[in-house]
This record gives structure tokens, sequence and C-alpha cells, in this order.
């Protein structure tokens, strides 16, 4: 019976972030990159774009983040107008490998199923840019980032990223490109957030957006289990007051705890009740102990202890913070039509019925108030069990939405069928 | 900016489990009780129940438990039919006194509310009895309880406790007072479970059954936010394999990491909205930190400081097995109504409409499989915003139907008006 004491996360055995040095094949020339790199952080095999000091980026906090730099990939081409861009907003522990390898796990790119030549997103006939975000851990300026004037990584002492920082960050980068206006931004969940405020905080240089399984701002709730996240990873000796690294430590259990909690609320009951029910993990049955009896013990563990591998706990926390301080309507004077007035931006907002992360409830509060700003709104709600994860998987009406959409804003834009 | 590496529950200071010695007014006189016993767990200020060698609690791990003993309290005096008992099961955090001032936290019996002299479970009419669970550790034998074959702590040496065990010991305290047949037996959520299983179990000694914000079984998500818990607790490393108390240590941090994600699951979104929505904590404006800005973030860190002072981990390891393990369908060849074949028990069940722990829709499976087996059944589906707690909150409309319950089910077994 003793042996139950080595159950759970301390038997999860020494996952370490791996730090990929695998290039990719679209690996860009137009900025030159350390090979040897140990770090996907600082010189990531993604296309980097580098702002100086004298190109700081102006982040709400009230301090000037200078120099920083933007990790990104782009798939297609740019056509000459410029008009054909599409800019992708990645979600919480998303990242800019929307449609190639994943250089840290291998895996296919979170969106693989919908971008590339003659999917949904066309990339033969679409420019397609994603970019992890500010404050993320795949190469974009982030807390494991060297701190120039320390020489020590950031930890804390990077200021807290909001979602308006992270897109103004992406409006540099689409500048980079010479673009004035995207034919459409898209993204779900956290990538949702920064949809709508680009539509808010550039409206004329967004043709279209569709925002996905999202709202305007963070409610109790999900600030709630955001904060039980932080606290599981601030709870880990190993987080070492955020000073892991110098450390040479990591606190992956508390970051597999926090993945663990916050899985949870990405799928539905249903969905859990389908897949796992209460069925019982390599065994006839039960054990009387407190090994992973059931399968959904057994899915919940891997979750967390392969996200570990991946993710940087600090960037955890920077990335839920953005989240849970998003209040759009709080931004523009407690009225949320008014972060839309004047807007000549086509929307489509997508929600999931048994998203209960992001409630159906929460995208009709932006439809109402795009309707109350005289914008041209669709909305669809999709039917589904699958919860919010819903957005990344396969979707059949979910796709045909987005199709039809994209379809017709390039052809109200002029790109032909 | 260095600052913020201190907040979270790393500056929670240092909460102890508070050892009371307080003596309650109604301390039984049937056992000799160590008054300078420094803790609860072994010599409890409640009556405690003990049975040696010769009586083990036969577990449903296979393993006969003994010597084990039971901390119980009594309200109200017990008729001379011996047929105005009313047994009252705890919940998952719950414990023996229901309702007399708690001797660790000083405050109020959790159904104080009603239960006592003219309220609705008036102890001037019936005799109430409260026992703390086995695994428990507020005085029943728990993995805080000296193991006699090793003059330590069980920790996790204690076999994994069930539902049924809980309610096998209780029917030996039932015995101990030499009553045949409850009048009653009541209780909300992990209580309700003990309230179906004693129904299933002994149908003959339970002349009415009221299982309260409650299912037959638990559920994938629920098993699911359990987990995360109990990984949290592990992934502390005072924890110690559990042999914390031997090594002077306490997992306060992982515990309170279990109850902030758990305490998410006992409140409806709804409820939280209108309680906290997205207002400050003591403060004008987004400090763009990681400190308790918003007031749901530090309801939650007190709700998790405040459990570590009062509870044991380990008994919360044991609690919620013992809720995850609980299908009583299972237990009964897979068809619920089997488990109440030939029931004569009447039965009221309970739910409350923003419970997403334990939905309406588990208590209609319970409803149904009684209706299935002929029984004698009601239900009553309260209508509030306040989610599974509502069950130990004060509900008008919920209470209106425990005291026509009461009422009916006294005068049918013959105890007047």
């Amino acid at each position: 019976m003793a042996d139950l004491a080595r159950t759970g996360l301390c038997s999860f055995g020494k996952p370490v972030f791996v730090l990929a040095l695998r290039r990719l094949r679209e690996k860009g020339d137009d900025e030159p990159m350390n090979v040897r790199s140990s770090s996907e952080v600082d010189n990531p095999t993604s296309k980097v774009l580098r702002f100086g000091a004298d190109q700081p980026l102006k982040l709400l906090a009230g301090i000037d983040l200078a120099p920083f730099q933007i990790a990104y990939q782009t798939y297609g081409e740019l056509n000459a107008a410029r008009s054909n861009a599409i800019l992708v907003c990645h979600a919480l522990t998303g990242d800019q490998h929307v449609a190639n390898p994943n250089p840290v796990t291998g895996k296919s790119g979170w969106w693989e199923t919908i971008i590339g030549p003659g999917k949904i997103v066309d990339t033969d006939r679409f420019f397609v840019i994603c970019s992890n975000v500010i404050g993320g851990c795949l190469g974009s300026t982030g807390p494991a980032s060297l701190n120039p004037a320390t020489g020590k990584p950031y930890g804390l002492d990077l200021p807290v990223i909001t979602i308006r920082d992270m897109v103004r960050a992406q409006a540099m980068l689409v500048d980079h490109f010479g673009i004035d206006r995207l034919l459409a931004v898209i993204g779900g969940s956290m990538g949702g957030m920064q949809v709508l405020e680009w539509a808010a905080s550039y409206p004329e240089r967004v043709f279209s957006a569709m925002p996905i399984a999202t709202g305007a701002r963070h409610t109790s709730q999900n600030i709630a289990f955001h904060e039980v996240g932080r606290q599981a990873i601030m709870a880990d000796p190993d987080w070492s007051a955020g000073r892991y690294i110098e450390a040479g430590k990591r606190p992956e259990k508390g970051l597999a705890v926090a993945r663990m909690a916050a899985h949870i609320t990405y799928l539905s009951e249903a969905a859990l009740h389908r897949k796992f029910g209460r069925n019982l993990q390599d065994r006839e049955s039960l054990t009387f102990g407190f090994d992973a009896d059931f399968q959904i013990e057994s899915y919940l563990r891997h979750q967390g202890m392969s996200f570990v591998d991946r993710f940087d706990a600090n960037s955890y926390l920077y990335m839920t913070r953005a989240m849970d301080y998003f209040d759009l309507a709080a931004d523009h004077g407690g009225r949320l039509a008014d972060a839309f007035a004047g807007t000549d931006t086509r929307f489509c907002l997508v929600s999931f019925t048994s998203d209960w992360l992001f409630p159906t409830a929460e995208s009709r509060q932006v439809v109402h108030a795009l309707n109350a700003a005289g914008a041209s709104v669709s909305f669809v709600e999709i039917e589904t069990d699958r919860g919010h994860d819903a957005f990344l998987l396969d979707e059949p009406e979910f796709f045909d939405a987005m199709r039809g959409f994209l379809g017709a804003v390039a052809r109200d834009r002029g790109l032909g069928q």
C-alpha cells in the first residue's frame, strides 16, 4: 500500500522543455539565425523580426519594451496589391506554427487542417501570417527571453502583457510587410480576443474579422480558473519566484496541474462522458488506490505531462493574465458598441453550443454591440458536444462557415473566385 | 517589478492545521476523553465510539479495519420507541459538527440554519445523529489516525475508503443506539451519496431518505476535477509521499490549490458574475502584476488559505477517491433500479437548477430508477443561481420542501404533528 505514495505526477519522470534544433523547410532568409542555439526562445526556427532600442513596443503597462522581437511564420505569397493577407492569431498555448510541423513537439501545425494549399484558408490564394504573441515562449519576446538590462531572463521583470500589446506588435509585423489592410484577421479563444482588439484598434486595417469561440471580456469564472493555474505554478518550489531558468529548474509539477485544470474547461461534460465516462484504464476493476484507475485521470495526467515539455511556466502566467485583463467595453468607456463605432469591417462570429468557457452568450453580446454600431455582422452557432476545443477540431459546419465567409470577403475585396 | 515574485500563495504566511482544544458543551460522558490531546484526529472534542480488534469494519477494499473509531455529535433526545432518529450525512469537507460551533474553526455548525430546537429539523422533536465519515480528519479513523501496526499515522497505508464503507460504519453507530430504523437519512453532495447507499444497503432501516444535490455516480468531469486536486496535493513536496505528519510538514500550498479548483465547481457562473464580476479588489485600476487584482482572485485565495487550517490533505485524497468510486448502478449489475428493488423507503430528491457539479439530470436518473423500482418518490428542483453550494445556504424553497417532507414522514411514522 505504501507504493501509492509514488503515484501521480510524482511518477512523471523527468520531462524537459524540449529545445529543438530542427529547422523548418520554410526557414526565411530575411534574418540571420544561430542554428547552434539551444533554445526556441531567443533564436527560434521561425522567421524573426527584431526591433531595436529606437522602435520600442509601447505597452499598456506604461513601459516601452525595447529591444524586442517577433517570431512568425508565413504561408503562400503576398500579391502585388498586398490585398490577400490573412493574419491568424493563436490561442493561450498556441504558437506561430499554424500550418507546419511544430519544431518543439514535431506534431502537425495546430490549424493545418484548414490552412494550406487548396484548403479552406487556401495558401495558393492567400498570404497567411501567424506570429508568436509577445509574452509567448516560441521566439517572440517573453519572460524567458534575455533581459538586455540584466543579461538574465526577464522572468517576472517583464511588464504584464495585454491583448492590446500583442496586437500592437502584430501591427508592426504587418507594417514590415507593407500591408495597409488585412483581408482577414482570424482566431479562436485568446486568438479571438486579438481579432476583436484588431477590429477595435485598427478598423481601417481590417477588411474582415472572424472571432471564434471568444468574448469581449474574460468572465469571473474564467479568471478563477486562470488564478488556480497561476497559484499551482507559483506553489511549486521549483518556480523559484520566477527565476527557475537561472536556478536550472522548472516548475513542471505546478505547470502540469495548471494545464490539467485548464484542460477540463476546454472540453464539455458531454464530450468527457462520451470519450471516457467512468471507463477504467488498462484494468478490469478498481484498484482501491490513488493510481489512475479511470481513463479520464490517465488522459489528464498525459495532458499535464506533455504540456510541460513544450511550454514555459512564466509564459503561462503572462498569457492567462492577458486574457483576464481583456475587457473591450471597459477600454471604451463601458459601452462595447463604442469599441466598434463607425467600423467598415465585416464580421463573422462563431460559437459552439457546448463551449462553457466562452459560451454562445459571450459571442452574442459582441454581436449585439456590433449591431448597435451598425456593423456588417454574421453569427454562426455550431451544434457540437466537443466544448471549447471544437474550434481546433474537425467540425464540418464550422469549416463551411469559414469557407463561405472568406470566399465572400475575398470576392468583395476583388480577389476573384 | 521583482516584487511580483512574492505574490500568490507564497505570501499566505504560515497557516497551520488548528488543533483546537475547546470542548463542546454537549460533550458526551459515554467515552473517556484525553482533554490534553493536541489533536482533533485521535481524541476529538466530539463523542467517540471505539471498536476493538474483535469488531472490525469490513472494507470494500477487502481489508478489515480494526481497531477503528467513529466521532459523532447528537442533538435532541431519542424517544422510547427509538423511532425519531434522523441521520445526517456530511459532504466532502464537512464534519459531524452540524449544529454546534465547530471546534476547529469556531464557526457555526454547517447546517445550524436548519437543525436545532424549533428549526426545520426540530431537535425538540427529533434525535439527530451526525458522524465524521471514516477516512475523515475530525475524529473518525482516517489517514491522520495512528496506525496501531506501526505506531505512526496511517498516511496512504489506510485502505481506500468507499461510500459503502462510510455507511457501514454509520450503521454500527446506529446499532450502538439500538435504533432499528432511522426516521430519515439526509445529506447533500457526498452526503447524498451516503443517503443513496443507505437506502440501497439497508432499505429496511431507512424509513425515508433525502438525497440532495447528488447523483448515483460520479461523472467523468467530476472525477477530472478531483484528480486535479489530488495531483496538486501530491505535487507539493511537503506532501512527503503522504508522510508529512512524521516529517513535521503540511502540503498547504497543494491543498490550497486543490480547494481553489474545487471551490469553482461549487458555485455557478451566474453567482460568480453576480458576486464578483470583474470587480477589482481594494484598488482603483489594474496593477499590471500578478497580485490579486480581481475580487474573485482574492476570494479564491482566501478559500484556499482558510481550508488548509481545518482539513487534512490525505483525508482530502481519500474523500475525493470515495466519491470517484461511487457508482451505485455498477454495484447492482449495471441497473440502478435494481439498487432499490422492493424498497419501502420514501424518497425526496432535491436538485438546484444552477448546480453544474451535480446537475438536475443526475437526480432525475435516480428518480427514474426509483420509479422503475416502484418506490415512493418525490422530486424538487429548486430555482437558484447559487450552484452546488445552494444546499448549504438559505434557500427558502428548499427549506419548505424539507419541512414538508419531514413533517409527512414523521406523521406516517406515528410521531404526531
